[in-house]
């Protein structure tokens, strides 16, 4: 039973590895290319989910303390509503029914899924086009969400080599040969600028409660998710059933495992990584929902001394892992690691790379043999 | 020659009292109403404008230095671009010429003029359906433009009574009677998780300096402010030709005047305030484009102990005085009290209030008779 599963879903990625190949040469005339006539958004907005209050002990008194004072200003009685996700949305006129809804990773915000780093347009607009609606997340403590109950020293410090490695730019100062990054100094400028701090203390349970509180409000939708909140949503979706389908680009290493049946503990460039373990009633939730993952290029095989190759590396065999025990209990991941498919010199933020339509069509294709569209 | 000017003006705000009158009546059917019928987007889109980059000394190990390190991170070598503005636009089909840039106050974000607290439109959908095209600033430090050249300590510190009575919703814990705001509490928590604090040190010219930067990349717009963002805008329009008017809601004291004419310092709540003064061939430039600016209600005549209102009352006469000055130039400021022609109960955010349809009637009649749309 479980090997036959197992051949039915090999020939389901074969078939649509050929689908996407023919989509992707049919579709040849667009690719890099920019908007092709208006978008007819049916409606558009924002608002804040989740989240808490806090509240100091004592009362306001509306006249001794009612007076702005930036140096000494008295909190008594007062509350603060923090950590919550704050969302635009938009619906495009004849939607689909299921939104995806997009969640940024590390130090970014909703920007990531906006025009591109090279001013293209980016998955928000992309998947307009495609009347899918779209939900874009500025998770809880960053953005316009930034409002947080806990404190934090944001120390503005300059670290942005560092990301070009991680996010496989390339060894800085060099790009990778062939990297679907452009190479006008301008792309790379509002690349950088797309970086925005914590505004709080990172807490993890904080962000999977603001974005559960957004699927109970909004109803069932497909969770897109990078890098950081790759592990995230995989416990968002255990918590919250609404989330019928998760596409994770890049997810990073915290992959859940049934409890036993976790990797053992990884390093890496001197911390150590333990692959978290959720009770098997839990994990098994994942196993309900059709996952796909994508990875890009310059992931090497074996170690390297590199330590933004080597991360990727580490995160991709885990990755491995989790979609082969996903699938052992039953359920239906598919893993693409995309130059394998002959997608080459993709980043780290696949869904803004030169070649992001080629990436889109191949998840478009995917939506559609679920029947997620 | 002087006099004949103020009649003129005197003529013409009659006349835009009774023409707005009028399309009030015609529109009551829409006030308070949402969305009707779809929007079309020719356009949309996000960017970075303006900013600065740090660099730290040294030279960047992509080896050693490369891998990810909360806790001990080296910076050496490395850069970090900050204090730019984060912009998204929308250009609706068939647009008028000039676009309407709005710049959010202290402690919010272009959230601003997005949904209102209670669900409805706010002014981007409002002016999209009007056919301007519409740019939302986040500016620098702030929002998704939250990265910072400078650090600072975010406290976390309750306040939100503090701003419930300076943004005039009323006397915490009491709305004022008949105030403009929906009393669902899910209003006001919306409200209250619309702030976002600074994430660097507070700098009046690194603001300046990005949105001046935006108008050199777009090219002549109106600049729409509010609150704190007013005080920047008067100095915006001094260093960019590009802005062809101002409409000011409910600016701050900090109004510019020419040296030798700026109002005696003001003693407000304990804080000293100094009305700026300017170079007169700076000031002369404001003399050149239309002005509105629009105040709402709860601000009192006479003196008041509630600093909530107190702070108004003088920024109001400060204001009345810079019509006054600007006019006596041969400028063209408009000062609406909204109380004085009949619009009552609004707060500080009168382009988020329940009546906001009104405003945005007057407002365009405003655009249309200086020819502005």
């Amino acid at each position: 039973m479980y090997q036959v599963e197992k051949i039915n879903r090999k020939i389901g990625f074969i078939l649509l590895s050929i689908t996407v190949s023919m989509l992707m040469t049919a579709c040849a005339s667009t690719k890099g290319g920019t908007s092709t006539g208006p978008l007819t958004i049916q409606q558009q907005g924002s608002f804040a989910v989740g989240g808490t209050v806090i509240t100091n002990p004592g009362t306001f008194d509306p006249i001794k303390d009612g007076a702005y004072n930036p140096v000494n200003q008295s909190s008594t009685g007062q509350t603060l509503h923090g950590d919550h996700a704050y969302v635009f949305y938009q619906i495009p006129k004849n939607a689909r029914k299921l939104p995806l809804v997009f969640w940024h990773g590390h130090g970014q915000s909703a920007k990531t899924w906006e025009t591109t780093p090279d001013g293209r347009e980016g998955y928000q607009n992309v998947f307009l086009r495609r009347r899918f609606p779209v939900y874009l997340i500025d998770q809880p403590r960053r953005g316009r969400a930034a409002r947080s109950t806990k404190p934090l020293n944001i120390t503005a410090a300059p670290d942005e080599q560092l990301w070009f490695g991680i996010f496989r730019l390339g060894i800085y100062p060099n790009f990778y040969p062939e990297v679907q990054f452009s190479k006008d100094p301008e792309a790379l400028n509002q690349f950088n600028r797309q970086m925005v701090p914590n505004t709080g203390s990172y807490d993890a349970q904080v962000n999977i409660d603001a974005v559960s509180s957004l699927f109970s409000k909004i109803g069932q939708g497909i969770l897109v998710t990078h890098s950081q909140s790759g592990g995230l949503g995989w416990r968002t979706a255990i918590k919250n059933n609404n989330i019928r389908a998760i596409v994770s680009f890049e997810p990073g290493a915290d992959f859940v495992f049934p409890e036993g049946e976790a990797p053992d503990s990884i390093k890496l460039s001197g911390r150590t990584i333990i692959p978290p373990s959720v009770p098997m009633a839990d994990f098994m939730k994942l196993t309900k929902i059709p996952i796909i993952i994508y990875y890009g290029d310059n992931i090497p095989e074996q170690p390297s001394l590199n330590p933004g190759q080597e991360q990727w590396r580490v995160f991709l065999s885990v990755a491995k892992q989790f979609r082969d025990v996903v699938n052992r209990h039953g359920g239906d991941v598919t893993l693409v690691h995309l130059p394998e498919i002959g997608i080459k010199g993709n980043t780290h933020f696949l869904m803004s790379d030169l070649n992001n339509l080629e990436i889109a069509n191949h998840l478009s294709e995917f939506l559609k043999m679920k029947r997620l569209d």
